[in-house]
């Protein structure tokens, strides 16, 4: 059995008898019923996902998978393709957003070139980027497929590998990415998910106008017709109209799941992955915890095909990781709650009258 | 001329050269413009606040201010008028919600009975809690004045008290309280300054059934009746409707804002106290940070009277400073936007192709 079988093979659910305990808790806390409302829901998944009352959330990781995309020749960005590696420099001096926002929980950032165009040697040498390159960015998909069904899986593996690299260093993992013109490819997954033209989902990215944006809502409908990806088939999918940073973030997640750890997914671009993975193993949902919804258009629609409510708005639209650094301290938050808060029994706190 | 005219004539608005400065570094960060949305208008807030683009944030307190209401025998809550002495002891011991959840973002919790009914002594003697007790919690606002105008002048003016005592060691102040019925007098104030009927702006409370919330309402209508606030004189409305803890909140706001610090305001309670702090002089409200938007209704109808737009949105209705504490930590990620992140210049990353 392949090792992305093996994975999709020992996700289980979340466990309800320890969502069930942590609830018993959670009853009897100090204050009116449930009023720490949505951390309260947090604090019950974080049993359920760990299955302990006493979670583990203090080792943090956010991985920002990076990768190129040859639909970026179609002019799909604002920015030019090179930026991708000049912010992998730029992420291993730590002056990228990521890098400020992971400061703010404690968070470790680890950068994977999952198949940047660019040569990143020096940056892997020095320990600042891990290797796991599937090709020298995709194909550019508006003319056929962005990767072959194989390089798709290898892409997922590599992503499940390393959750396994990161796993004893890690509690709770975010998952990032950095990757010019990748909000195009996600449009594309997300369209064909929905059954739904590429106007409903595509958004302005880093900040297309009006005419660029109907361009890129043409490329994204050509790359459909082209490929026509299968929407049962998570691995069509990816390979045809996908990203090799996007096989690494939802193998990360189908990593995480499998090793029973919580994953903060972040904007589009992950919330994309989230859905590759969901469609290979769906009790993978269960270990997602969606930390924003961003101002790209499209993202409600991508979160409401996972199933799933974010914890932020704050109108971000930077992905990297940064909005999961920022839900880390709510992650926290919420196991303290579970934790450290005392019962009206422990506190001898008078209860609610009828 | 008194403590509170003094305050009240040294608060100015936030400084919009600083804000045009942090701006400017903004626009040039390493992302899409603008990409961290709501963080990056926060950190030309706190740029604005403080005359600094480093602005200090590291020192973070929580004060909870507590008192209790001569309205709880008008049966307005589900819990006992003891608990809220209860839970300062709970406070104390590090047991509650907010205790829980400063600990996430390093703040320290500072207690103070402004007016609790019950004896604290031994709490204050220990140091546990801070003691500016204006009476043995207020009178019943169902049959006449809370407090006459002098002891709200003093809740005030304690409130500034505490804001100086701290400012030495806090850079970012949180505003919380604990009073059981205290949701009945916020609820009263919101309706006198919104002049709206008590059923547009009072809330379930600790989680009131329906028969309780008609008496609640019913209850507030009657304290406006008897009372008739004048909705242009902040010290009318919080003498005849307020309560000792909604005076300590709201001159903690006016002490912050005349020592140009950032004040995160938490939920329902505490909006009340900003809004008779803005009453008395417009310019706090630059200095204040909504940190979420709470369960209770009625908090949207308050935080629109305040003119601000809430952080967080996570269905919380405790109250303590739990929204503050956990909104500190994106106070926190603000700063580092403004002071970590590299310029495309510094990073020499290419910007945007027009």
């Amino acid at each position: 059995m392949s090792l992305l079988e093996k994975t999709i093979e020992t996700i289980a659910p979340q466990d309800p008898e320890w969502r069930a305990r942590a609830k018993s808790r959670l009853d009897k806390l100090t204050m009116p019923h449930w009023a720490l409302g949505r951390l309260m829901d947090l604090a019950m998944d974080l049993a359920g996902i760990t299955r302990s009352l006493d979670p583990p959330v203090r080792e943090r990781t956010i991985v920002v998978m990076a990768g190129d995309h040859g639909v970026a020749a179609e002019g799909v960005s604002k920015y030019p393709q090179e930026v991708t590696m000049q912010m992998l420099h730029n992420f291993a001096a730590g002056g990228a957003g990521v890098n400020a926002l992971a400061r703010t929980c404690g968070a470790r950032v680890v950068v994977v070139d999952m198949g940047v165009a660019a040569d990143t040697c020096d940056l892997v040498s020095s320990g600042k980027v891990l290797a796991r390159r599937i090709g020298p960015g995709t194909r550019n998909m508006a003319v056929g497929p962005a990767m072959t069904r194989e390089e798709a899986v290898r892409s997922l593996e590599a992503g499940i590998e390393i959750a396994h690299e990161l796993a004893a260093s890690t509690d709770v993992f975010g998952a990032g990415e950095m990757g010019i013109a990748n909000t195009t490819p996600s449009s594309a997954i997300i369209a064909a998910l929905h059954s739904s033209n590429a106007t409903a989902v595509a958004g302005r990215g880093t900040g297309l106008d009006d005419e660029q944006l109907r361009r890129k809502i043409e490329v994204i409908e050509r790359s459909l017709d082209v490929n026509r990806p299968d929407r049962e088939d998570a691995l069509d999918i990816l390979s045809k109209v996908g990203g090799f940073e996007i096989g690494g973030i939802a193998g990360l997640m189908l990593g995480a799941a499998s090793l029973r750890k919580p994953m903060l997914v972040d904007g589009f671009i992950s919330t994309a992955g989230a859905l590759i993975a969901c469609k290979l193993a769906p009790s993978v949902a269960d270990y997602l915890i969606c930390a924003h919804c961003s101002a790209e258009q499209g993202h409600r629609t991508a979160l409401g095909l996972l199933g799933k409510e974010p914890l932020l708005d704050l109108g971000l639209r930077l992905g990297e990781g940064t909005g999961a650094a920022l839900a880390m301290n709510l992650v926290d938050a919420a196991a303290r709650v579970l934790t450290e808060v005392a019962t009206f029994e422990d506190a001898q706190v008078s209860e609610a009258v009828r």
